[in-house]
């Protein structure tokens, strides 16, 4: 794992959220996107070599509105990029880790991802996320 | 805000989260501290130019103790390296954020802290993290 890609925060608003942010890093957020597969309308924000990835859920069946629902607002994963994602999850599985998507799927930003099960992992949802080549 | 220095896990037993950390990373821990003030042990990760801070409760009063014994095992802050950690305070101020000590104090792995107020910030708490070269 190279670093931290990003980190996801669950937010109930994202225009109201956007402008929070703004406020905090002192610019905009970068770019908008929905992940229609997730639920979620993403917006992201810059932080040097790494990113604030703000969720909105856009339907009350997305991960996103039902982890609001039980936690309230605040952060949901935490990103890490990686170069190769299918052997990582190869590395983890045989670590004893539970490998929420054993496919990556596509997510947000043009990765490939694929998350740990947070009862394995500290009670903190884990995401891989590798650079989709294929997709540019 | 130059990056995010670390990201803050409350954990119950260091000594196995440090083993399930080095799992996932592939490589131990770097370094333990105690921070008496704050009543935790910490324990250091590396993530490329990023770091994972595990913390355990010294004792009941500590503020990750107050945070397991509520919301569980999980991500406790986000930390952002900052330049000038006071002129920071004082943006975030005047931009409507509530600042929990205005005066910066000592943290873990030689750094002046300052904590945003959760309830200002979509209820995630951050830190401000300088540098304190004072220390050296």
């Amino acid at each position: 794992m190279n670093k931290i890609e990003h980190i996801g925060i669950a937010v109930k608003d994202l225009e109201k959220s956007n402008q929070l942010f703004a406020s905090l890093f002192g610019k905009s957020h970068y770019k908008i996107e929905e992940v229609i597969s997730e639920g979620v309308k993403t917006s992201f924000f810059k932080s040097g070599p790494n990113k604030i990835e703000l969720l909105e859920a856009t339907n009350p069946n997305s991960p996103i509105a039902k982890f609001i629902e039980k936690k309230g607002e605040g952060i949901h994963h935490i990103a890490f990029a990686v170069d190769d994602i299918i052997s990582e999850i190869k590395r983890l599985k045989k670590e004893g880790f539970t490998i929420l998507n054993e496919t990556p799927k596509k997510g947000a930003d043009n990765k490939l991802v694929a998350f740990l099960h947070p009862k394995t992992t500290n009670g903190v949802l884990i995401e891989l996320c590798q650079e989709d080549n294929s997709l540019k």
